[in-house]
């Protein structure tokens, strides 16, 4: 199905910008999960608040409200339902996204998609704002693995070329951890983190837009999680990261450079810490064969620029099939990636959360 | 599921290494395809036969033999089943996997998974020789898409860093396509490509192995395919790709570079091109909002070095949780990525044609 | 999925009897579909009111709210949720539930299998207010039929063994099926259901339930609808039926009574009547081999007694593990039977439905 | 999808009569079940023999193959599939099925859903011979069960009229169950098992078939088990039910004679049993809101008369739309109901060991 995803809970999400509401329904959830509304809340905030002074100045408070399956502060087992009203709508602002493709945004695929019945305001379905109820489902999980030794943080790799410090991300502490995700702009370095805001800014002025790589990372989990073939653990977390917007790539451990190196420099040698089995380096990103092998998970994300961008632009009327030129109107974000650094760890830990639910399968 | 993928039709692959065969099931396919064995045959040969001096030599046949859902040549509608059995096998070759974790491989992380009741020989379900069922499958919706007027087609980018010609595999004609999967060794320059096998054939001299990117493009492909939110066309499409064994990074478009652009220059500004809607760039990869925009869709694989390298590589006994020293015998590509070539046309086909048979579902 | 349904599209539906609110998403619906919420609004209301003097007091107007998926009166083609939002509760009436079982409700078997955890108030998520968003999706299932020529009727065949006429519902005109649809007690004879509602109102008197038959049809489908084995139209429509509170049994066509005839009796023979195939009898009740054939699609549900009756009961309580008396308090039905007849039709609207939506999947 | 069914495995079969062969594919078993290949052998002989003096004389001994997902006699938690070759084919036999319709068989629809594209011969994908995967996988899934104390037995519950001994199947004890299973006629009585015989024997003598309903219990099966609305355990059981050829009704506890029963007389009342909560009754089979409580599974399935028959009967030819007559050759039973036995505890099996595997999702 379009809209839904998870094995051992399904995720639907539901919404479009204009519409009365987002949100979403969580299907088969374990009984007895502590839902933390603070936890979501804080979650939330960071995703609708991003970069202050470039972030788009629309900002939605994002109160979600619970319809169903919350009892006494813990999931009943049956499906939480959640909505987030929509409110501060300019229907007026879109108009012109009836009939007038934004380049890089999906008004054209959409309405081929649609055959012109889908909700174009605001970009309905395909809205970024689409990613809060996946935040909501997201930080659940995070709080659920966090009570499970489970951690999982992401950070602003890179902006237009410009990168953070040479450090993985998983030798982080937990206290390290916690201070990134406090920070609105969560680099290691926060020198570096300057350089990229400032060179987000600088596009916001030219009338531009940047994007950025964002890295991510699960630790904690144990080993053995993963299905074969179509079930990896690459597949799941790929999938979900995807249905992101303005994703475009997805790597894994070394990722595209593990391609320059031979096989004896990609091959993470294992060896016995204590007791634990652990390898040496980390090219494979903590996965072998589709399943977790022990180390930490890792990832990168590439995310694009934010499409809308206050320059005029050639494009279609796709109405009446001729060439048209565009000004996106509204508020619009110069560089989306902060926002987009909560929305990949919400990915990160609904896959983790559901591998964990699924266990291993053994008979005993 | 873990062994299964689709929503229009589901395909679901068996089989281990050294099991009494491998094959797969698929599901719900529409009644009165043509099932052209031929061609089937023919991707089969390409992903069994690799380059012929590097790659192992084990060289199955791979003949599949339809078990069910063919009649007089075509599809009945109801689930078909195929089986390639086994043969040639030295299970002894493989007794030591049963302990010992072959570095970059799931030796250590399937013990885990499965709680040691997993079939260690050769891989087993983990084997690179499961491709040949998504193959199989891939070869009958390649075979569906060209009646279709689809074409899907893939090269060899580079291998340990070095590119093939860069040139965009979008415009290549049809004859070019046929002429380029007909290579053992499909680069777009002969040259280039010979530099690339110098580079593997050095690499199995020193007893390793190297990895690559593989570039696909499908071609023919109307606007409008793809669903909202998880079921995105990259979802679906990365999905399948990282089942595939060794693959660590998937990008559409212009990919991670995407992210060192300006928005300016990241959209695609579109144009009508007499009737039809197209953009003068791709970096979006022929998708936007997770849609097709009828503009060929473009993506690269990162492909690992085969893992499997004739060096003593340090590792761990994992029943006897003690460190170990590993010589990985039997026989090895040194160089998976020929091979590989179809199996990622395989997804692509495979993802095409389920997007396809579902349509855009609009209510008339 | 527990609370899915569907593979043409997919209905979850969430709630609980004293949560914020109860309702659905509908996913991957096809876009454009007319959303006519006054026909919704009469189905909701059929359901809602059941038999005036027998039914329970408690009587919300069940307004339902869109939340998404609307737009300019159309489905969008994006996941369609609705809530109908609770009120008039009493949770005071129903503490006693947290620990003492009524005989024939879930109250023992929910605690088990949430732990504890689910909302125990009012029967929660297993209260007969979930029907609800069933009927929410029926009623626009059954308007998207109506416009392909696809009437969907059912009736009281009986209330405590009491039987209507003996007249095959399939024979009754669209005028008729209206009429039907229109009356508070839906019997064909009149007469015949005065009977009944007598003896319902008698059970009321003598603080006792009772239960009856519903017979439904589904005229104008085409042949061809089913799938194979496990997607049987049979599988598929009695799954849906047996999820409805107090269902207890399931046939079609003759049922079980066709076990009494022989293989000469039971066979429906076909003939040419014009250009139409059709049968002489219908004791298969329009499907064979789970396949529609073109005949109307009959079929009978046994609603059991409702299991709330006034009298004290033998029970236990299951946290103390001791037994106890049980008077139930609250306002229940007499007979659930009436209400039942709306949730019966949409189950049938939305198994025909979803099975037009997928079409015979033939390759042409 | 069509040919496949399970939520914490699935099991996909594939086959049609007269295909290479008939088999399936269980994905996502957990790692370690014994897979007894005795056990298995048992089961399918008895859905293969069925009453020697009656069924149709072709006998094949589906012997199945395991292709993989079996190690060292368990399974390795990866697809398990298996296959049963077919032989003994008379192809000739059916060539005018090819457009003429058996009345109450699937000729006619199948050629409608599948667009003339399906193999006819024998039935193809629709032959009862399509049970035979299901009583494999079932066989697997009730030796499972009995290492887990979790019994299933069926009996025959009438042959066209006749009725066994009216004694609670739940009642027996697991030798009396063993005994009833060893029978070519399981009925509880042997007089009324030998009057039903003959009623067989009688139908055949006349050219016609008979029919009868199959009872079955499931007992050891705790609490707690079932999902919500639509995974209620009766909507899971009866969609598996309802895909066996020939079934067109299902009734659980009680079944349609609740509907007679007032409301006081049909709920079950709980108390104390020692430890153990139990009900006087066992009205709703042990099901209560979809989820088992504790007691006997209980529910009886109509199986109707064999629709080959030999006399000649009015039908269609669908190819040329004229009226027909036709004479059904081949080898067919009068009475299918001792072979459709162990399909039922098959269907029974699975959905326990379903559930089971999905336990109860409480969050501790």
């Amino acid at each position: 199905m379009s809209s839904s995803w998870g094995k051992n809970f399904r995720l639907t999400v539901f919404g479009e910008s204009h519409s009365r509401g987002i949100g979403g329904v969580i299907d088969d959830l374990p009984a007895g999960i502590p839902v933390d509304m603070d936890a979501i809340g804080r979650m939330l905030a960071r995703r609708a608040t991003g970069m202050s002074a470039i972030a788009t100045a629309r900002r939605e408070p994002d109160k979600p409200e619970i319809l169903s399956g919350v009892f006494n502060g813990k999931t009943t087992g049956t499906p939480l339902a959640f909505v987030i009203y929509n409110g501060d709508q300019h229907s007026a602002d879109y108009s012109n996204l009836a009939e007038t493709a934004r380049p890089g945004h999906a008004d054209y695929s959409g309405f081929v998609r649609y055959g012109g019945y889908n909700d174009y305001r605001g970009g309905g379905h395909f809205s970024g704002r689409l990613t809060a109820p996946v935040v909501f489902a997201g930080g659940l999980a995070a709080s659920w693995l966090e009570g499970r030794g489970v951690g999982v943080a992401a950070r602003i790799k890179s902006i237009c070329g410009i990168e953070d410090e040479d450090r993985a991300l998983s030798t982080l502490g937990l206290d390290e951890m916690a201070a990134l995700k406090a920070k609105p702009f969560p680099t290691l370095s926060d020198g570096r983190g300057r350089l990229m805001y400032d060179r987000a800014m600088a596009a916001k002025a030219d009338l531009d837009s940047v994007g950025g790589v964002i890295e991510c990372c699960i630790i904690g989990l144990p080993a053995g999680l993963g299905d074969p073939i179509f079930g990896a653990f690459e597949s799941e977390l790929s999938r979900l990261l995807f249905s992101v917007p303005a994703v475009k790539g997805v790597e894994f451990g070394a990722g595209f450079d593990i391609t320059k190196m031979t096989g004896s420099e990609a091959n993470d040698e294992f060896y016995m810490d204590g007791p634990l089995v652990r390898t040496r380096t980390n090219n494979n990103g903590g996965i072998n064969g589709g399943i977790t092998n022990g180390m930490p998970v890792t990832f990168r994300v590439a995310v694009k620029p934010t499409p809308s961008i206050a320059r005029p632009q050639s494009t279609v009327n796709f109405k009446t099939d001729t060439d048209a030129e565009l000004v996106v109107k509204g508020r619009h974000d110069a560089c989306i990636v902060p926002r987009a650094v909560p929305v990949v760890e919400s990915c990160a830990a609904l896959c983790a959360m559901d591998f964990l639910l699924g266990g291993k399968k053994i008979n005993d």
